[in-house]
This record gives C-alpha cells, structure tokens and sequence, in this order.
C-alpha cells in the first residue's frame, strides 16, 4: 500500500507573512539566538506600537481629557459591541463556524471585530483553527507551554516564524466575500471602525471628538484587546478541567468575566463547533445569548449543539480517570494472584494451633490481632475462625459495611485450594473422596 | 454440617423492658392497632412527661423568671458538659469503644451524661448498638425509615415492643463497674446532674437559685435532649453520602453545629470504632477535639483511627457507584457485539458506491451526514472514506479529541471481518490469498 497522499486544501505556507521583504530562503530571525547586537531585530514593532504604544500615548493624554458620562457609557457600550465581534464574529462564527449568520449580521460583526483592532478575520480564524489542531505544541501560535505572557501577549510582541504556525484549511474562508473583503481592506476598517467611528459617534452625537477619540477609541482598543488576550492566556492557565486534562484549556468564571462568556475553554477545546462555551443556565456567557438572540431574530441559523449525551460522557470519563489516578494510589491489598494457595485441611489445622484465621469467600484472613478490636464482639469473630465465614460475614450473622470488606482485604493470607468450602466439599464429593474434613 | 452455632454474649430479649408489670406472654400493646378506644394506652406517658411536659412548664415559669448574665452564662457551660457527656461519653466511649478513659474521665462523663436526661448509659448503648447492627430496619430502634419524627422523638413518646428491638453483645459493658454502678443508681444520678447540681452551683455561686433551676436545669435539658436528638433524625435525613448511599446516614455541617460534631454520620456509620466524625481540620468536631485533649493529658488513650487508605478506598468505591450509575444512563451507542460483521471488500465497494463509510479500529462508521460538518474540513474525512482511517484518526492527520471518539461511536455500522486493514492483510497473507484489495 502507497502512502496516504494529503489533501490540499491548506492556507498555503508562505500565508501568515505579511512582510513582502520576507524571503523563504534565508534564514529567519527567529532562528538565530537573541544577542544583544540583534535582540531589536526579534521584536516585532509594529505590534508593539498596537498594542502597547498606542495604549500608553492613551492614558497619558486622558489625563488631560476629561472624561463625559454619555462618553463613558458609548465606550463601554462600543466595548462590548467589538468584543463581541471577536468571540460571536472571529471566534464562534468564522473560526469555529458553529453557528451560519445572514449578511447583515455578518457584516455588522466584521465591521465591529475590525474595531477591535486584532487583524482580519482570515488571519485571526487562521491562528485560531491552529491554536485548536495544535493546543500547546510547538505548531501551536499562542501555547501556554513557552509562558503565560507569552500566550497573553509575547507572540505578538516577539517576531515569529511563519513556517513554524502549524497549517489549517481555510477554503471556507476563502470563499466567503465578507471575509475576504474585510481581509483586502482591513487598514481602512481598523482606522475606520477602530478610531473614526468611535469618535465621529461623540464627536457628532454630543461635541466630545477628544474623549471620544481617547476613551471610545484608544482605551476601549486597549482594554478589549487585553481582555480577549485572555482566553489565549488565562483560559489556559486558571480553573478547573472536567472534559480532558491532556491539554491546557481550563474553565473559570473570572477568566468567563473578562472575556464576554469565553472562560470555559475546557469545554470549548473539546466541543469547539458548539456556539454554546457555557451549556447551564447560570454561568455567564453573554456571547452565547446574543447568538440565541440573533437565532431568535432570523439573523442567525444553523447554531450547533454537541448532544447532551456526548458531552456528560465525556465528564464521565473525565471523571472516571480522575478517580482511576486515585485509585491507583490507594493500597488494595496483596493481590489475590501473589498469594499463597492453602489446603482446606491445613487452614482448619493452623486454626487449631490457635493462629486466628477466618476463610471468608474463599480467601484466608489473619484477623489475630484483631480479635479483639472487633466492633461486633470477640465471641461472633471467634465463631467464624476456622470455618467458612462467607455467609455469617456477608449477612448471614451480619451484613458487614463496604469499610469491612476493605479491612478485610488488608488481612489476606491466603487462597484457599478450590475456592469455598461448598467448592471443596463439591469437588470431594465428584472426586468420591473422603468428606471427613467438613466438620461442624 | 450443622447449623453454626450462635454465641451467646448477648443481652438477654427481656433487657430493653423496664416495667416490671411486663408478662412477655401477653399480647403487646404495640400488636394492636392504634384506635380511639386505646391510642392512650400506645403512649409512653412517663417519656411524654421527661421530654415535652418539664420542657413546657420550665417555658412557661421562664416568663417570670428573671435571666441573670452568670446564669445564662452557666447554663450554656453545662449545656455543653452535659451534651459532651452524651457525644464524647455515651456515644463515642461506651456505645462504639472508640478510645479508652481512665476512671477519673469515666465518672466525669458517666455523670454530666446522666445529666442530659437520656436514660442510662447501659439502656442508651445498647440500643445505639442495634441502630448501628440494624440501621433502618424494623430492628433498628430509631429507624428513620418510619418518618423523621418518629426518628427524633416519637420512638420514645410511642410505647415500644422490647422484642422489637434487634438484640446486641453488651458483655464489655456489664463488665465495666462506672457503667454497672450508674445505671443502678440512675434515679438519683438525672436528679442530681440534671437538676440539683445546676441549681446548686447557681444558688450557692450568685444566689440565683430559680434561674439556675429553670434555665440551667430544665430548659437546658430540653435542649440538649433535641440537639443530641437530631442525631437521630437530622443525621439520617439532611445531606451528603460520600461514603455509602444503600441507608439513610448523611454527612451535613448544620447536623454538625447542632450536635457537637455528630453530623459526619455517613462517615461514622462506615467507621463507628473511629474516635472522630469528622476528618479534616476544617470541619467542625468538638467532640473529637475535647477526646484528643483527654488524650494529650493522659486521661484518655488507645484513641482509634482507621487508616486514612481504608476511609479513602471508601470514597473512591463510593464515588465509582456514583459515576456507574451516570454511566448506565447514557447512550454508548451500539454494543459491537450486536452490529453486523462486514468483509472488507464489501466496505470498499459500498464507499465506491457512493456511501460515506470510514473504517477506524476495524469498525465502520457512516459518516455520510457528518462530512460537510466535520470540524477538520471536508477534504481531511472525505481522504478516510473507503480505507483503514485508524491511524489517521488517531494521531496520523489528527489526534482526535476524546469529544470525537465518543462521537464516533454513535456512527458504528458494522465490524470489519478480521479487524483492522493490516489485519485483513495478515491473514490473507497466512492464507496464501490474493491481496489485490489492498490498494493504495
Ligand atoms: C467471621 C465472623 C464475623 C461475624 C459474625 C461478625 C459480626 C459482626 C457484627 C455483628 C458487627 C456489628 C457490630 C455492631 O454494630 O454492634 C460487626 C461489625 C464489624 N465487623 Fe464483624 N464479624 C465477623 C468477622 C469480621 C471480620 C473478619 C472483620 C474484619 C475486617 C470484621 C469487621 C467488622 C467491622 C469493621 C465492623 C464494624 C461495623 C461495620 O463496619 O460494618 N468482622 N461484625
Ligand atoms: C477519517 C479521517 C479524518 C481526518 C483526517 C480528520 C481530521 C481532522 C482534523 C485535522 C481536525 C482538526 C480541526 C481543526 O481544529 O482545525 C478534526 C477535527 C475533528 N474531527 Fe476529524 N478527521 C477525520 C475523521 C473524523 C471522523 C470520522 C469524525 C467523526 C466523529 C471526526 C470528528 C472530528 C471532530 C468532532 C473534530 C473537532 C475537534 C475535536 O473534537 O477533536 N473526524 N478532524
Ligand atoms: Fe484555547
Ligand atoms: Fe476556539
Ligand atoms: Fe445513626
Ligand atoms: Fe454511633
């Protein structure tokens, strides 16, 4: 048999390079160690002036600007309006298509993803699909494996090799017109929807072009920025892991805070074309109601839903590995194969020396020194010594609590030849022999 | 063989029967039905009067009886003396022998428990010694299976047939002369410790004789006989079961609060010999805390603990039920055993056929209406279809997330004969067939 030929449907690997200096054939910078001759060289300044820079020029001219109340109530508006573009639009839509949305949805949610100011669609969707094929690998964008900061900011800061993301399919992408449309004019709509609207929006509704310019746009960039950099880093660094503890993904209600209901990212690694990240009613996904709302509406359709089935079988199993790691912890006693297998006749002989052994269930038990510790009295024990104590033990004088088969199994000797004491007397009775030995 | 013998270390069936007018001959009260001619004569007046008669008359002389801050002070010392007595004396010490007291300690407990007005502690064990042989059987005394007040305080306003009530071994207690000499003098011990002493140590310290008599005495009576009642009932009825859910015993914090610790019930019926309730240090245990402290001054010893491997083997099995019976409700899809075996060849021809049928771990799975949804793309399932996908599923392409392979095996149609393609090659290759079907 030949070898499986790939499918060819991959970005091509030259994609993520935005650079038209950039040449295959060199080597890339982040092949060379970093020195101090060339540690500027590893930056990639560009983002630097984005994410940071910007920013930075942002609070320190607030100080100066003062801040209006109908400003402050557009910017946290607008804020929500363009994280919601990143987690119901680049996220859940498009990266993830969990859900189909009509054209004015589409539209509106990659006009509102642009002023976010986190890259089109094509190239964020990219990232992501690679984030998910490749969680925590080298292949991996953002892997929280080379440092928190680094997932949370580090990648954008610091140059990368494109050959290094791992490869996605992006067809589908590629053959939607609002993507690719956004794609080739993205400069335009990240100043358009990043900065312009924001402030057009103060300027004009109510003569604040400043704040509005500072507070609607360049803080409102910042903190929608870092806050969904936070399902890069947090989500995959805070909280608990009830689908698969493989990878890094975690759920977490403050990380479910910050990142407008992306927080519980372990179910969202696991079930990633679901629209749903939380699946009750009381945890807090706000992008997951807007896409219900819009479902509700007519603008969305198609929305996904994992079974229920499939997902509780997944925190069953989740669990049972949780509890197999325990287990594997715990002493469970000699197993029953290490030990030595005894003679009816000789358990009932060492009884009669006056060792205090008891078979119960075919197995022969030490419980000398236990005697007399019994909660059930000295006498009941000592009645069963020497006997097959199944029965009295299992109900028969006493149904004995799952702790005492525990303890019981701590006390293990022996394994009795043929089983039961029933057995013995079985098989004694087919091989013809002698049945003297079943006394009492 | 012969019947095995019973022992005979146990209370005699007349012991639980204080009434000497008794004639086990006659037809007990409890026989017949309750009606309106008799239902007088199925209430234990004399109980009716100690648990619920002085408790209201003491209610009633309250309302002109002043409170001093000494006296209320005191009463609530002695309602913890008196209820440690019940818990860290009767219960723990003599009912279960979870640690031994040196006689200075035994007397103390044997007195303040007296105090509590709970009966003797020879009467008290034994039947708290069938609660724990018998819990929530006919023979249990105190069964909450017959409602949670008859739980709490009904099997003691309610006459009860003595021969009702599963027999137990006191021989360690017939043996112990502070248990013997109490429970001969009980009379005076519940007048004195219950209401002489209180009043005494009121009207002799700050000469409030009347409160010390009503709210040391009698209305701290009635409390402590309903909190260490809730024991009983409380413990059976409110909360979690870590340790074994087939009876009704629960681990709650509020059952905790009001009993001085006895509200782990779960955890104390699954290890009665065990000096304590409650396990970690964050749980609230008085009782435990004083025993410890008994045994740090040397007035008690021999303090028992089950190994903390033997408690957590039983949370782990408890844990396993649980999650068994989450399993048992969800749909595995079609057990192998019942799908049609399927020749190799035929799989390939019904593909060529047009059907999206992909063979992983020598099963097949129709995938035909999952292929436009498939998260991977369409090229990287359709590239499956027709061939050995195992290897490719599974790490090969992509390494499937355990979502998928649950999804997967709701899509099971058939088994391939012989297994996987590798193994259809083997064979055929031991067969000396033509392997012309292994193509590509
Ligand atoms: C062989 C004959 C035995 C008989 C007839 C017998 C009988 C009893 C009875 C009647 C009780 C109830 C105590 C009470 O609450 O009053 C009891 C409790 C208990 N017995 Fe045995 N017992 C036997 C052997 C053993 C052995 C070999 C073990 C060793 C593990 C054992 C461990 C326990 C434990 C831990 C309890 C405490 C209650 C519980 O956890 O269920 N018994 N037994
Ligand atoms: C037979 C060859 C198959 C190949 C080569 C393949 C490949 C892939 C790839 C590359 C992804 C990653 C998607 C991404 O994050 O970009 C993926 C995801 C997925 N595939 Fe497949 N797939 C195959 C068959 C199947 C089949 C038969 C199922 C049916 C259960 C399936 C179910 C899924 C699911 C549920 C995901 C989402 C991610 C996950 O849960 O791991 N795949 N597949
Ligand atoms: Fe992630
Ligand atoms: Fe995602
Ligand atoms: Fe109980
Ligand atoms: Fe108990």
């Amino acid at each position: 048999p030949q070898f499986v030929p790939q499918p060819s449907a991959m970005a091509s690997p030259a994609e993520p390079n935005r650079n038209p200096k950039y040449d295959p054939k060199k080597p890339h910078i982040t092949d060379l160690p970093i020195t101090r001759a060339n540690w500027y060289k590893h930056i990639n300044w560009l983002n630097v002036f984005f994410i940071i820079g910007i920013p930075v020029m942002g609070c320190v001219t607030a100080l100066w600007t003062p801040l209006r109340l109908k400003t402050a109530i557009w910017a946290v508006v607008y804020y929500f309006w363009t994280g919601l573009g990143i987690t119901a639009g680049y996220h859940r839509l498009w990266a993830h298509k969990s859900y189909s949305a009509r054209l004015p949805l589409k539209l509106f949610l990659a006009a509102v993803g642009g002023g976010a100011v986190e890259g089109s669609i094509r190239w964020w969707s990219r990232d992501h699909r690679a984030h998910h094929r490749y969680t925590d690998t080298n292949k991996d964008p953002y892997s929280v494996r080379k440092g928190l900061l680094y997932s949370h900011i580090g990648w954008m800061v610091m140059k990368q090799n494109p050959k290094r993301i791992g490869r996605t399919d992006i067809t589908d992408l590629n053959e939607d017109p609002v993507v690719v449309w956004q794609h080739r004019h993205y400069l335009k709509v990240v100043l358009f929807m990043g900065l312009i609207f924001p402030t057009l929006t103060a300027g004009l509704g109510w003569g604040d072009w400043m704040g509005g310019f500072i507070y609607a746009g360049i803080l409102r960039i910042f903190f929608v920025q870092q806050a969904t950099f936070c399902v890069n880093s947090l989500a995959h660094w805070l909280g608990e892991q009830p689908f698969d503890d493989r990878n890094s993904p975690r759920d977490h209600i403050i990380t479910a805070f910050v990142t407008l209901g992306e927080g519980y990212h372990n179910f969202h690694h696991e079930f990633p074309s679901d629209y749903r990240n939380a699946i009750t009613w009381y945890q807090y996904d706000p992008t997951k109601w807007c896409i219900w709302l819009w479902g509700k509406l007519g603008l969305a359709y198609n929305l996904k839903q994992f079974r229920s089935n499939e997902i509780e079988k997944g925190r069953v199993q989740q669990l049972q590995k949780k509890l197999d790691q325990k287990r594997a912890q715990l002493d469970w006693g000699i197993p029953l194969e290490q030990l030595p297998v005894i003679e009816w006749d000789d358990y009932v002989e060492q009884v009669n020396n006056g060792r205090g052994l008891v078979a119960i269930a075919g197995i022969v038990h030490d419980v000398t020194d236990f005697i007399n510790e019994h909660p059930g009295g000295k006498a009941l024990i000592r009645s069963g010594l020497g006997k097959d104590a199944t029965a009295m033990f299992n109900g028969g004088v006493y149904l004995h609590s799952n702790a005492a088969h525990n303890l019981l199994s701590t006390m293990r000797v022996g394994v009795i030849r043929g089983g039961c004491e029933v057995e013995i007397w079985k098989r004694a009775q087919r091989e013809n022999k002698d049945v003297d030995y079943v006394k009492d």
